[in-house]
């Protein structure tokens, strides 16, 4: 297929938290529901004429599978972090696609959809293996914290009085192992759904081999590549927040409405978006954004109709075309 | 794609117990390893010239979510049948995935693998629904078992001094809600993976949505409806025999080398293959070649190169084709 006859693609990357929510008991009935919702902006971007990769995150859903490990554990061999991904990858792909396919067809659009189980290749010198920081699943009392770390190898930190927590690393992507597959549905007019949790981390052992890897991976940067590799035109990141912020909770406080990669750059090393919130997905925006990518919204699930209309939420732009937007660098909204 | 330039497809079909075996103690390790060599049949079949797709089982896997959903059940909801399926189609295609990706990286064979996460519709009114009689997971206590019928309005049975045990629904699989992924994936030149636990069980509400459904979908029937979907010129289905027997452990047991599919109805009606086992496996067999199949082979893991080369296992034919056998209907070893 050309360049030309593609639809243009755009790549939709959302938390596991919008399919199992805080508050809520965790019921399938309440997963479904709250995907049947999550999926309906995502059906106006097919209704707009793009191609959809939804790529989602998993944060709730391995802490749960974490916490079915552990209650098993003295019966079945807990699951590394790698195949609980991949369980969570089947689980929601199933959940997400169901809700997908119900809200297209009550529109009448004839799209298929496809979920493909993913693999995300990372660096064994990855910096975030020397020193695990991103913690995962329950709390641990001490005399079982000492167990897993004694027995099972783990990393794991004291949390402020709350008990002991597994930590692992957080490496960076290098490859999408089935980055064809979903290219391959793209052209043939899949809406794909890939990459979940940020893809099942595997490294190649000195061997040559594909092995896997105690590790997990930030959905948005898996999102991100993914949008390089299949030449998205558009990437969208649903966040907690309708736009990004500068001098965020200052009295200077105001809501991005475009801003160019340079100066996404610029106030990112400024130091303005949090590592462990916005801080990542600005950096996702720009990695795409400087490998060929034109166009980022971030917003939530809630703004991105609006912000679909240039109503809201927050753009990064290549610098390119910021004259669209009147030759401004940065627009507050 | 036309179907001149097509590779013929080979249908692989085969049981969860090939990745997770009985006597093992189900740790990662095994699964990879038992992984490892279960693909390696299926990359002479690749190396052969065959398109392959794969269908594995999940007996022992999902019977293993069910004890994790037992253990975590006062943290945790459980999960329904549907997403224990979803999980194990997660877990499982990375594992086999990964061992395929290795071997064939060993072998120098340049093919793309790709696992899809499948749903497969059944009829509600499927006569399995009215009388549950598939025996999953563990067995409980009477007092554990009372709760779980009344709570959690299962379907349990007394299985002989052993305990209760969940009892689901077997439905015939109607309809594979992503063929067409499968069929553009193989037409691209991947191996996939595909259909895995005899797919994720829907049905289609009153309203017209896709919901879950609690049962289990015979693997090997879900392998044959693939099959005539993608119309796959050979079908594979392991077991735990090398071949298939006429007259099994009785002085006249004979091992079938080819039977063609008039007579292996013929058979089937005499009550030959027992329902728990070889039963269900020529009843897709026949399926299969009733559609427009031309060529199945039942055998077991070890011997299937054997097979390949017509130097063991069973094979059913289209009747058609009886001739290259010497235009005998039945043949034995």
């Amino acid at each position: 297929m050309t360049e030309t006859e593609r639809k243009p693609v755009a790549v939709v990357a959302f938390g596991g938290n919008a399919i199992l929510r805080q508050g809520e008991r965790g019921l399938i009935d309440e997963q479904v529901r709250n995907a049947d919702r999550a999926v309906l902006p995502v059906v106006d971007l097919i209704e707009q004429g793009y191609a959809l990769l939804m790529v989602h995150g998993n944060g709730p859903q391995v802490g749960n599978e974490m916490i079915r490990n552990e209650e098993a554990s003295t019966k079945i061999p807990p699951a590394p972090l790698d195949v609980c991904d991949a369980s969570t990858q089947g689980t929601m792909a199933y959940v997400i696609e169901k809700s997908l396919r119900n809200v297209l067809a009550q529109r009448r659009l004839a799209v298929n959809v496809a979920s493909v189980v993913t693999m995300v290749r990372v660096d064994p010198k990855d910096p975030g293996f020397a020193r695990p920081t991103k913690p995962i699943g329950p709390f641990f009392n001490a005399y079982r914290a000492q167990h897993l770390m004694e027995e099972h190898k783990w990393a794991m930190v004291e949390d402020a009085g709350r008990g002991w927590r597994k930590v692992v690393a957080s490496p960076h992507p290098v490859e999408v192992l089935g980055v064809q597959a979903v290219r391959d549905l793209l052209d043939a007019g899949h809406a794909v759904i890939a990459g979940g949790g940020g893809g099942i981390p595997v490294a190649v052992s000195p061997g040559g081999s594909i092995v896997g890897v105690e590790a997990v991976i930030d959905k948005d940067f898996t999102a991100s590549l993914l949008a390089r590799e299949v030449r998205a035109h558009l990437f969208i990141i649903l966040t907690a927040v309708d736009e990004i912020f500068i001098d965020f909770q200052k009295p200077t406080q105001r809501a991005v409405k475009v801003l160019t990669c340079d100066e996404a750059e610029r106030y990112h090393r400024e130091g303005q978006f949090p590592a462990g919130s916005m801080g990542p997905k600005v950096q996702a925006a720009i990695e795409f954004l400087r490998h060929g990518g034109r166009e980022v919204i971030i917003t939530s699930e809630r703004r991105l109709p609006d912000a679909l209309r240039g109503l809201g939420g927050s753009r990064i732009v290549h610098s390119g075309t910021a004259e669209d937007w009147g030759g401004q660098q940065v627009l507050f909204w």
